[in-house]
């Protein structure tokens, strides 16, 4: 255990800013607040790490605080290869993380490179060191629901009134019902692991927690009724709570889930089993304990349909059950519901909306409060950014550094400025004026519009049929890299695992400088612009029409 | 047909310099000179297009005509996508063609897409616009042979006195024979297709054809006791010509093959058979084609290892009949001689040496002239560049732009300045001074040091077995663009197909200016610099001992 600390304050130890920002962020990854498993350098997501081993850790580190300004370190995989003096507006650090020749792209050929120390899983926001612990998660499910009521319940201001219910109250899905709750919504979640409730509960993710079905209904009934958010735990199996619901004509608005359905041996659970007596089956018989847990799962998907039929909005969040279901049973309806991407994402990616998170350097939560007035200040009239940043700074206890994250995209202002870069300019400014007292970082994650190629997940169903096509990613690194990103990085795998996504992420330092305005200026425009070109050449209207109002070049229109 | 003919001169269309030079590079591809089928945008390698339709072309070259001195334009798949502003400094077009995620990587979807006009098969230099006809697969083959010569017979200048024994005269192995006599050796070829042995004797790449192995090795045998170079096609089957030589006890000094043996059914003929009898059976009884064609390879391959048993130096040029033999009959010994890259292109890998290919753009001959004596100039002590530049002058029939390549590295001289860059920076100012009478632009191709992962060719057999690890050629494009790279280019495929590699490749415009001098230094340090990093992170002894000697910055050396 070699971890050197998270530096604060407004001395630093490298040669720039924007040096001393990358060598923040990495240790604010392995950070015990933030990271998962900081004595194996894993940041999220199981395997998912910052460096590939403390040595490289220790030189990554050396390297940062001798790099100077017109230099850029190389990092591979985890391990700093190479320093090469380019220029000052130019990446300080460009990154590959995970990636393999197609052919040898799989799990297998992975393993046998990384026990031989060669390669590291990077995940999305681990290897690119832009991890902020859950915000992240909480604010990304936020936002689909936030679409979800648009689109659905557009005279409602999000979810007033409204009941979600789903599965899996687990590392991401645990961010379910405070995400429906800071929506103005009622949510009821079936899990069937009752420490993971009470977690949820400690943590303020969660109200309250019941054994009974029927005690559930009836107070998120009365509780959307008074128009009142409210989130209750559900302990039982997931397929089990919806029968029951519908066996008591109940329907809820809206129906999802976040069981872990995508592993049906290790993560999801089988229908009349605790957890205990599930955990014994899985190690005596596993092939019962997937044949009992895939039947459990075909059982789910149809209450979910039938709630579906009765009236009730419903989507997959990206756990693949519906797949499994397909391949185990062969039965083509289980995709009758659609992914949450194409449903509400899309839309959203369309108009270059995505991610923006930003981290305060200094350590100092005024910092970060300073930019949420800022950003409301920005942009008065939408009223779902405004909510999240409200909700946010009352309910979101910061881990490791201070950050905030929200959506915006491409929509320029009168001058041609994007959303985000104006936001960036905004936040720059203040540094420089000294309302901010250390620089801030820019960055986001891979749920995002034009830096992703993952045919389960982000590009799930393009128009066009594009799902698998990996120039995207790799533009949108080497424009960011072009437009002057201080960091660049290109991974493969992420959340949907080796040879499933190439994903593209970069950071910018706003020191309040003239250099950083430059940069933020045409990175906050090609990023999400990226996701503008990307749709509108699937064929989204949204896409085409966002391209003419925000002056996005696109050469050949289809 | 619409092509737009491929300006050349002194006047521009564009607004700058850079983006011109990309407009001329882009239709000097598509020249009837240079393209292989220049009507289907095809300039080499079957299907290597330079744009994904007529419709793509227009539109780039449109956009080339626009672009602004601080725009960038991404061509995706052949197909212009977006533009954005960046800065001078940055590159004006970055290329993504071919790529696929992991899982989907491979022909079938591939193609799939393709017939949807959703992709562009770029191959390495047809889709990222710097391909220049056969001079560079001359001078690749004239750089692996100068290399065995070094290795194996260092006492002599290059061949002189050796004689090699090889197979098939097509499009890449045309070009043995008069890369042979370059090194001053003497070649004798079996090639079955009459046609083929006399094309080449047409453009002088061969010398004389005999239907006898007696004669052909007797006046090899005269020739290379006079020290004086020769070469000879012996009209036959490579495993029967070999057959024969052994029978008469001749054994040649070095002994190969280009045999279109990595298909053994479209490319390889089988023993017994003319051409136009092959190809019957071919149509006729596809099975025993293939079942025929297997054996004759077997006893090819046996023949080969006969040679080197009895002294030979034996390798294989890259088209897998070590792996045919090895896959169809079980036989490990097959991969008992080396490939062309682990046995002598690696070395020169290792020392960033690597292919550096200029075009002068104005299409004046007497340019190139000017550069050739500015090499010879620069590097008095470097015979095999010397003798390479020498012959190629009075060898090489330029093909639409006049153009050279040599093989330069990262070596630096007393000012810390690479080879490749001292010598661009030589070029920038013959331009600036006007001795030269227009811009030059300088590119290179895929047999290259640290752009490519690639583990069937330019990564096999890596010593660390990081073949098919590709962040390699990311971090190359990434560095590349950092650098400011006039084009910056990724692409999956190339040679060895579709999910088989990743590359990199790059433009830097030598225009005189100040801020093209810039961009050489940085671009020609980096780029090579890359080939030094990956093989010393690898462990290859050579790479780190250029790293020491030339100033590359490796954090951890293993
Ligand atoms: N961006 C996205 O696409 C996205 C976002 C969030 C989550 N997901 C997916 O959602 C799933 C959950 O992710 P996570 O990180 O929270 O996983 P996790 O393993 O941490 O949690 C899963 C939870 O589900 C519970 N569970 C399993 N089977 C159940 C059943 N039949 N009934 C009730 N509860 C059950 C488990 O006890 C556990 O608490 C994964 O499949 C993940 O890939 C995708
Ligand atoms: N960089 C590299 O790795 C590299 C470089 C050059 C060539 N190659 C490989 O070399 C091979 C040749 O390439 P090409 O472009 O010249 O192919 P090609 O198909 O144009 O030419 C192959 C020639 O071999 C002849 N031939 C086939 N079987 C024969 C036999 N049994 N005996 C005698 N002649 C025979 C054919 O008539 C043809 O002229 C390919 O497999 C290619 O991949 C690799």
């Amino acid at each position: 255990r070699r971890y050197q600390g998270s530096p604060t304050g407004t001395d630093i130890e490298c040669r720039g800013w924007r040096q001393e920002a990358v060598l923040r962020m990495l240790n604010n990854n392995l950070d015990p607040e933030v990271a998962e498993r900081p004595e194996d350098l894993v940041v999220y997501g199981g395997t998912g790490r910052a460096a590939r081993s403390w040595d490289a850790y220790d030189a990554i580190l050396a390297e940062l605080r001798e790099l100077a300004d017109d230099e850029t370190l190389l990092v591979q995989s985890g391990k700093p290869v190479g320093v090469f003096r380019t220029h000052e507006r130019a990446p300080r650090v460009l990154i590959a993380n995970s990636n393999l020749v197609g052919k040898w792209d799989d799990w297998e050929h992975f393993h046998e490179l990384e026990a031989e120390g060669k390669t590291m899983y990077g995940q999305m926001t681990a290897g690119s060191w832009a991890y902020i612990g859950t915000q992240g998660i909480l604010q990304g499910t936020y936002e689909t629901l936030a679409e979800l009521g648009r689109q659905h319940f557009p005279d409602e201001e999000g979810l007033r009134g409204r009941t979600v219910v789903t599965g899996g109250l687990g590392g991401m899905g645990g961010a379910q019902p405070l995400a429906v709750t800071m929506n103005g919504g009622v949510c009821i979640a079936a899990e069937v692991d009752e420490d993971r409730i009470d977690r949820r509960i400690e943590t303020g993710y969660c109200m309250e927690k019941t054994d009974s079905v029927a005690e559930a209904v009836e107070r998120a009934e009365a509780a959307a009724a008074a128009d009142e958010s409210y989130s209750v735990g559900v302990h039982g199996n997931a397929a089990d709570v919806l029968e029951a619901m519908l066996e008591r004509g109940f329907v809820p608005d809206a129906v999802t889930d976040q069981t872990s359905a995508h592993d049906e041996l290790e993560g999801y659970y089988p229908s009349g089993y605790t957890v205990e007596a599930a955990d014994e089956l899985r190690e005596r018989d596993p092939e019962r304990y997937v044949e009992e847990s895939v039947d459990t799962m075909e059982r789910h998907v149809d209450a979910i349909l039938e709630m579906q039929d009765r009236g009730a909005v419903a989507f997959e969040y990206g756990n693949n059950i519906r797949g499994q279901v397909q391949s185990y049973t062969g039965r083509d309806d289980a995709f009758d519901f659609p992914g949450f991407v194409p449903a509400y994402i899309r839309p959203l990616f369309c108009r270059g909306k995505g991610p923006f998170r930003w981290v305060a350097l200094s350590g100092d939560p005024e910092d970060i409060r300073r930019t949420d007035d800022a950003v409301l200040d920005l942009f008065p009239d939408d009223d779902r950014l405004a909510r999240w940043i409200r909700l946010a700074r009352e309910e979101v206890q910061f881990q490791g550094l201070p950050a905030r994250v929200c959506w915006l995209g491409s929509r320029t202002d009168d001058e041609g400025v994007s959303e985000r870069a104006r936001f960036a300019l905004k936040i720059n400014e203040l540094v420089a004026d000294g309302e901010i007292s250390a620089p801030i970082v820019v960055t986001r994650d891979h749920l995002d519009a034009g830096s992703v190629a993952s045919p389960n997940r982000e590009t799930e169903a393009m128009r066009d049929g594009t799902d698998a096509v990996a120039d995207w990613p790799i533009l949108n690194a080497l424009v960011n890299c072009a437009a002057g990103a201080d960091v660049v990085s290109v991974h493969d795998g992420g959340g949907v695992g080796i040879g499933n996504a190439l994903h593209a992420n970069n950071h910018v330092v706003l020191d309040g400088s003239d250099l950083a305005a430059e940069k933020a200026r045409a990175v906050f425009t090609t990023d999400p612009g990226m996701g503008v070109v990307r749709h509108a050449d699937a064929g989204y209207e949204e896409a085409l029409d966002e391209a003419a109002r925000s002056g996005v070049r696109v050469p050949m229109p289809p």
